[in-house]
């Protein structure tokens, strides 16, 4: 195996980084949760904490999905070199966080279903990819339709 | 005692309610943490919930005092209506925190020591009320100076 192999290996695509974000959005929706994950990696591609929205689940309405990947990875001393996967178009408590903490790049499974602050952020500086991902938008598609009250709760409205 | 007097117990002031947050933040310190506290009211000034910043105290870095604050309201239908008050002008996570859940109204201790989203805030449609308190930058100056690298930390600078 050569060593180019390897750097490959270490080095995650965006949609297999999202891949762990799309896991844990289903485990949420298993849980009878708002089925949207998110996974905070290292620049080398090291997976430094994931997560899902836990509204439902701990009657905790400051557990969104990147928060909880966030509070996953620990206490770091900086964020300049990781990259913050989600499922969805981060709204604007988890857009404040990417910006507050300096998170270098945010990799969106898709903004169809909500439009947060992603375009603020691409503003400011933060590398942001929108992979625009059929299982994220069918997942949040049909959970919303099924839980219009839920979501709106979740995104303040 | 007249209505009026009665209605004046049951609505705080600024200041009256910046005490519970400064209270909270003094919480903080004792337990060696960072000395930031917080306070969500409801519209007839009922304590909805508060808290203080705890990433020392439980190495968590998703919990500032707004969001412990916010955490501890527990879920609510709505926010548009429910004060935030802070001992520190709301950094970028906590501001994003606000906007999100729409909630109407920010109370600050003050913005000398740290300037966050609180002017973004204010364009946004929140009303925003900067107490400039005393006690709350003198906390904040002392901290400071005895703890630069954990309070970079917190700001993720």
């Amino acid at each position: 195996m050569s060593s180019q192999i390897r750097r490959s290996e270490a080095m995650p695509t965006p949609q297999q980084m999202l891949d762990v974000a799309v896991e844990e959005a289903r485990k949420g929706l298993a849980e009878g949760g708002i089925p949207i994950g998110a996974a905070l990696f290292a620049a080398d591609g090291t997976l430094l904490g994931s997560g899902h929205n836990r509204r439902v689940q701990l009657d905790d309405p400051s557990i969104h999905a990147e928060t909880d990947a966030f509070r996953n990875a620990g206490r770091q001393r900086g964020y300049r070199s990781t990259i913050m996967v989600t499922t969805l178009s981060p709204c604007w408590y988890c857009s404040g966080l990417v910006r507050q903490f300096n998170i270098g790049a945010v990799v969106i499974g898709e903004s169809r279903t909500f439009t947060g602050g992603h375009d603020w952020l691409a503003e400011h500086g933060v590398d942001v990819t929108v992979v625009d991902d059929e299982r994220c938008v069918t997942m949040m598609r049909e959970f919303i339709a099924a839980n219009p009250e839920l979501w709106a709760e979740d995104i303040g409205e």
